[in-house]
């Protein structure tokens, strides 16, 4: 839906007042532009990007999405192409044609300047998901020798297209990476004092094959705005910076939610994937806990005998099983985060499975009194029927928690993902234990 | 658990290597320095403390957890204290002391400076949760009129104790804002250059009432490095910057996760949470599923005729209210999702319906064609069981899946949180909602 900014311009748009509109977009974050381009038909929006002016139409496209980026270069001169394409930052240029097909990076690639051309085809070939993958070579790096006068001048001449200059890399003469300073802390010092004095030397840095996940958890952690990333010879070869480095932490927990949710994670957003992937994306987990639900099945099948002969059995089936599922979902969903979190380490566990035990128990005993009471109430004389509820609800909850809470860490350890074995698995597995515990318990206690 | 490093300052601890071990501590950053002090016994890491050079010591205290800072403000003589406080970023000592007990509160405020107390005061009474709670006053202010070497200058003498110069705010002569110029940009202009002509006039900024999270999110989808938050009369009062926006984000995102695991959030790290709190954050909702689970168990008992005269009927129970669970909790996932990340909006709610309806139709139909057959092949003669079954299913899902996929909207729509409306309640509604399907099936189908 368009706001109030965006109805105006349309305006300006149906009126063919161009020169205003160009005026207005021009003074406009590239952010929203983006977002105002991509509420209107494509050809309409091609039409409108290419009035932008020259600075402002790059910064726009790096925020556009693919299909759009994928539209705009089929109807872009070869020019204009190369005017965008070669202002691009080089981590936005990979990003984009790593998403596109082969024709498009043919036509991109052609457009671009000799040199940034091999520099996204160099930046292309680093694996999905690693460090290289999601850096940028546009840093700032300085010498050790150079004072800070000198190191100030030079950001000043060759800030301008350096993705960001407030972190400068010290390399030595093989480009080995030997410390890390501040522009602040470069423009407080004295003109005088050299860049080896003021700079810190114990770098933190990771390698290009490093998971793109660990390094934004680093960055984060360090409250850092950009991290090195280095070769195998400890030389620097670009940097990440924190925006993406947020770009990573949030797509990997939106990956987590989704696999919590028992869906298998999605690159594009919900309204913009097919119902076929969506349902591909789903259909799996389904048909595995329906085929694991059979258990369940099966268990009630074995104890058909028992409801025929004291039927209101059935009724409590769903409340024992459901409280289970909930139980053990709550204590599955805190681990993970946790362990997402780094909150938790793997050898904490008798830790955890202690904490689940007491919280089980004070939960247990608290829901099992509370159905004992109200079957008591509710059904005269089935007072035996109400402390095989409790006895079995209290057990449900213990299993259901204990499940919950040490399923993850064991998914942990086996280098799986905690977020798979999250609640549905775990329901499913605590349905079929839960119904053991209460027709066990019913069998001891009411002879049937 | 202690890394290597950890490890070997350990040794100078128990050797009594006290120099050897601040050398090597003022050369880690501080975030190590805090982890490690963490790990050591409180007096212990008291005594250490006590040895870190001046400016690391209040980068360390900032990092540490409320319960360390609570034990430290508690050993620390007046003078140390004061050291301390006094360098402490603004907005690090009002988190701090918003966790500390009154007289701890006391303490501090009066170890501090005059000036650093009136500011905490002030920045204290912002409400909980609201942009102004998380903002620093410690920015660089500019006046229009400065050149950029004066600016630069500016920024050089004063640039020191402010949380971030990379951005600077320009203010007129009420500190009313009216544009935003960052450090590159003044550094890549000419020295004679006004700061009034590469200025952006078109500030982005928020309110200190605005909710933090909205602040963090505004902050996120502009990339910026800080926010600027002015009073009602637009005058410039405090920045929030990106590290605390992310820790926003974050906390959001973890109560968003725990309460779709239907656990009430809470603050505290897991493993620092008492049984009795985690208890109280998990009952409630266990209390609430538990009785609206009496309704599943209601409808069973309302139909035990039928299941005594078809006792098999009662095996396929849990595998079609827990694929019923399941569906609906994937739908309610991928849209609460959705929401939180601004992918989705009210007004999609016919695209979001229409979208599950077919998803639900292709999953309901290949679940119920592979249990139909299963049941024709495990059961011989009972066909008529596994069209029941199988019509079930296709209707389940579709009901499940149109409750996941509207309910978080009606949440939204309402001002809810549509977290709160996530798989435990659907769980729970689509259960009762997949037995009246199925037991309404049967009873046409199978005449019982």
């Amino acid at each position: 839906m368009m706001n109030e900014r965006e109805m105006e311009l349309m305006e300006f748009i149906e009126r063919r007042e161009y020169l205003r509109l160009r005026k207005e977009l021009s003074e406009m974050n590239e952010v929203d532009v983006a977002s105002f381009l991509q509420e209107l038909p494509a050809e309409e929006a091609a039409i409108v990007f290419r009035m932008l002016p020259k600075d402002l139409a790059s910064d726009v496209f790096a925020e556009f999405e693919t299909s759009m980026q994928h539209h705009l270069v089929g109807v872009m001169t070869d020019k204009e192409l190369y005017d965008v394409v070669n202002d691009l930052a080089v981590d936005d240029a990979v990003d984009m044609l790593e998403e596109m097909p082969a024709f498009v990076v043919q036509r991109v690639l052609k457009a671009a300047d000799p040199a940034m051309r091999k520099t996204i085809n160099l930046f292309m070939k680093y694996p999905e998901d690693s460090a290289g993958s999601i850096m940028t070579p546009e840093f700032i790096g300085l010498k050790a020798n150079m004072t800070t006068g000198e190191a100030i001048e030079y950001i000043r001449k060759n800030g301008e297209d350096r993705e960001t200059i407030y972190t400068c890399y010290v390399m030595d003469e093989k480009r080995v990476l030997i410390g890390v300073v501040s522009v602040r802390t470069l423009l407080v010092s004295k003109d005088d004092v050299l860049v080896s004095e003021i700079m810190d030397k114990n770098v933190i840095s990771v390698v290009t094959e490093t998971d793109q996940e660990e390094a934004a958890n680093l960055l984060k952690k360090y409250d850092f705005m950009s991290l090195p990333v280095v070769d195998k010879e400890n030389r620097l070869v670009g940097i990440i910076t924190y925006d993406d480095a947020m770009d990573v932490i949030e797509e990997e927990t939106t990956e987590d939610i989704e696999r919590m949710g028992a869906v298998e994670p999605s690159e594009t957003p919900y309204l913009k994937t097919p119902v076929s992937k969506l349902a591909k994306n789903r259909i799996v987990w389904l048909l595995v806990l329906m085929v694991a639900d059979m258990i369940s099945g099966g268990i009630l099948e074995r104890w058909q005998e028992a409801f025929a002969a004291m039927p209101i059995l059935i009724s409590f089936i769903p409340m024992l099983t459901d409280t289970g599922g909930n139980a053990g979902g709550q204590s599955s969903t805190l681990i993970i985060r946790s362990l997402a979190m780094k909150e938790i380490e793997l050898s904490d566990w008798i830790k955890v499975w202690w904490k689940e035990v007491r919280v089980a128990l004070v939960c247990g005993v608290i829901l099992a009194s509370i159905n004992t009471v109200r079957i008591w109430i509710m059904y005269p004389g089935q007072i035996m029927v109400g402390i095989t509820i409790g006895i079995a609800m209290i057990c449900t909850v213990l299993m259901a928690k204990s499940v919950g809470g040490i399923l993850p860490l064991i998914a942990s350890k086996l280098h799986l993902d905690p977020a798979v074995m999250a609640s549905p698995l775990i329901t499913t597995i605590v349905d079929a234990g839960s119904l053991l515990i209460y027709l066990n318990t019913a069998s001891a206690l009411l002879h049937i």
